[in-house]
């Protein structure tokens, strides 16, 4: 097996099927995680990013030099950006209540994921980052968003951005909302704007792809999670026309006779949408689609969530956004078998993956460069058309809407297009030009990626042994043989 | 000038003073800290400790592989400790209250010093390490220790020791001793344990040498904040006698009659001391350091807090810490002129520097490689013990009475023998030997130092500009001169 896992598939028996392929390959991935995670101990470790050229260098960087530090910082409390790590650091708060596909998963059953994000944020973006994940249950056993505000107000002065991440509904939407306004500097959390903003990319593109305009598309959104709540706000953001669009949750269309969400305070994110949005108060998906331009849907993992016959229904040159993991709420061939002229998932291995990879670690990139004190709608739309321009430019078609993570010039681009929203909107705390983020950028993304290199060619990252791969596949291959 | 800083003295002018020579030095640390750390942005960074042979390998350390991650460590809680970096990763965790020499910096103040120490943890202990620099205000705007509780215990999953600093009395001793109970991993408050840790371990080779027991010396100690305060506790559990002990504070001497300690609560650790120490109820410095073996003052910078007289008087063979930061209370030289035997300050330019660098590397070290639960009062004297025998073995002398932290070895060492200690009192998740974590605690220190001097050799780090340096001496030559 070759350690860039790229011929796995040729390891797999003959006679599997493509099926027991995809289970074999995913569960392969699972085994051998756990035995990578334990081989290395984890994903990621502190370094020193300045010179020590003997313990003298210790004068400087501790007692006494670094008096100078805390009285500059204590007197003008923004040096901290530059005098510290601050203005590259990130902070990854989970209180793990909704990890990635598996739910709650106790406070410190995240740290695998946001651990994950922080290799991530540091090997696409440059960014470093730290993974919290935090015990956010009140004296009642019950988790309480109010937990996470405070406990994120309070850790705030040591880091240049918040990622909030895997926070369970209805919190995620207080937490989030609460401390844009609280915090003085970009609070983002990913699940939801990062989602978002990918989505608002691909949907730009695949809409110039079908020759149709953003404010005349007649646009259905299946779910009403985090995400899905936040991508029909900036799509309206964006020019959508609400009285086109239409949301459904579990209990049918969102409309502003929907008194259970009304009922209920906490979900004045959806609230909002039942209010502007289908105004003829629309109740099953069937007809909600009927001549619908756009399906985006983030639900129940299908393959059968999404009929046949919903797509057959829709306009001509329909474009369908298929989002749960694993399993997608219609199969892509089915959907293009009923018409469906563009189809997007969340997976890798179909063509047009929507993934956030491709945004979060640009879009925090360029508001860490000048240091922002806020990520604004406005800069998350920025981010969108940034990704779907630098994509078009480069050629997209209806197999290949927008950029991968591959693309890593991408994350440049995005930065230094988002540096001047935040600049022009008057969140950023230093004014830099659009080539000297752009240039700052591209040189932390390639200074962490050739690091990382040299580590490994220098023997720092060893690699893992081959009987630990071997060992995992063959596992793998048994589970699914049963 | 030599990038390794050891010429300095040689750039100072011919007819400076030794005086005018130490103050220029200093001031050349201050100002050229701030340059290299402007240079530099910060001094710590992350990065990946695993290998990622291509982008496919995100399906190993991310979605969907990171997943039997997510589900392991919420099915087993400790497993977090080998499956995530928890098991080497301490938070630094301060509210900037009293940071370093400088007092309250405001709440990002104590970026500087805590991303110095967490620097100190990797190149000394091969400990990886994030600074947390928290607002402990509450809404009546004064720092509150129950915020800095909350804090820690909601985070406390995501790491496998917390390091508190910089905390300001007497919050800090509520923060210590709540935390200590409340969490299940080790709490450590170096500025008090640690010091108290090294203090110990430079007192049991004094004596050594003073052909003294330590449970016959007459000790006196000066300033009875959190450092001294613990030493008091660490000396009498280790078989010092506390009817032979006395303690002053701004007021004079603690004992059962100090009724003004006694009404504050907060004060219990000081109160301790009263009910155990000074049965005479001495009230003056003179008449308790008549006769005395040691005197250990962590009081106000001097060089004339402690009188010449008060040396002259005290027993043969004595030994005198004069360890207040930047001035010691009395000059070293003073003291020996006086009688004293032994003099330890907290500087390295004179010898004997009492520093806790040489202990909190160790001893968390120790702590995280046997997974350890606390960090007991018992580890703390075993870690004094430790240092001091390793430094008897590689020879002692009135002069050279402890390791100092350019002995790399002495880490290891501790760390093997705290850990040993954790496992005979049962706080210990994990067992190990000696030869163990003795190996393990070597290669990791020496992996941290390896690479940090890879990625300066390969321009990762680089070289700051000689012209920083040269400025910087310039301006601090002149300051001097005015």
């Amino acid at each position: 097996m070759s350690m860039d896992l790229k011929n796995l598939n040729n390891f797999f028996p003959a006679d599997f099927s493509e099926e027991q392929k995809a289970q074999a390959r995913t569960l392969f991935l699972k085994i051998f995680s756990a035995e990578a995670h334990r081989f290395y101990g984890g994903k990621m470790q502190t370094l020193p990013k300045c010179g020590i050229y003997g313990l003298n260098w210790f004068n400087v960087w501790y007692t006494p030099g670094v008096s100078k530090i805390s009285t500059a910082i204590r007197d003008d409390n923004d040096s901290s950006f530059a005098l510290s790590n601050r203005g590259n650091l990130v902070a990854v708060v989970s209180d793990s209540t909704r990890v990635l596909g598996d739910g709650d998963c106790t406070p410190p059953g995240g740290l695998g994921v946001m651990e994950g994000k922080s290799m991530l944020m540091k090997y696409l973006g440059g960014v470093d980052a730290v993974s919290l994940c935090i015990d956010s249950k009140g004296p009642d056993g019950k988790n309480d968003p109010q937990r996470i505000i405070d406990f994120v107000k309070m850790c705030q002065h040591s880091f240049g951005a918040i990622n909030l991440e895997d926070i369970s509904q209805p919190n995620c939407f207080k937490v989030l909302d609460d401390l844009r306004e609280a915090c003085d500097i970009p609070v983002w959390h990913d699940d939801a704007q990062g989602t978002a903003c990918i989505t608002l990319a691909g949907l730009l593109n695949a809409l110039k792809l079908a020759g149709k305009k953003i404010g005349d598309a007649k646009i259905v959104l299946l779910g009403a999670g985090a995400s899905n709540t936040t991508i029909a706000r900036l799509i309206i953001a964006d020019g959508g026309d609400p009285a086109k669009m239409i949301v459904f949750d579990t209990k049918g269309g969102l409309h502003s006779g929907r008194e259970d969400i009304k009922a209920d305070k906490r979900n004045y994110r959806k609230w909002e949408l039942c209010e502007k949005t289908n105004p003829a108060k629309i109740t099953a998906i069937a007809d909600a689609l009927k001549g619908a331009d756009v399906l985006i849907a983030l639900s129940t993992p299908g393959p059968d969530t999404v009929k046949r016959e919903w797509i057959r229904g829709m306009a001509d040159k329909s474009i369908v956004f298929t989002c749960a993991n694993p399993v997608p709420e219609i199969w892509p061939y089915a959907a293009k078998e009923e018409g469906a002229f563009i189809v997007a998932t969340g997976r890798g291995d179909f063509p047009n993956q929507v993934n956030n990879s491709v945004c979060f670690p640009g879009i925090l990139k360029g508001a860490l460069l000048v240091r922002a004190r806020k990520i604004t709608d406005g800069m998350a739309i920025r981010c969108a058309h940034s990704i779907a321009d630098f994509s078009e430019k480069r050629g997209i078609s209806a197999d290949n809407i927008i950029a991968n993570m591959e693309e890593t010039e991408v994350f440049a681009v995005e930065a230094a297009d988002v540096a001047q929203q935040a600049i022009a909107e008057g969140v950023a705390r230093v004014k830099l030009s659009w080539e000297d983020v752009y240039n700052r950028a591209r040189a932390d993304i390639a200074a962490a990626r050739s690091l990382t290199e040299d580590m490994m060619k220098l023997g720092h990252i060893k690699e893992p042994p081959a009987e630990l791969m071997e060992a995992a596949l063959a596992k793998a291959i048994e589970a699914v043989r049963k």
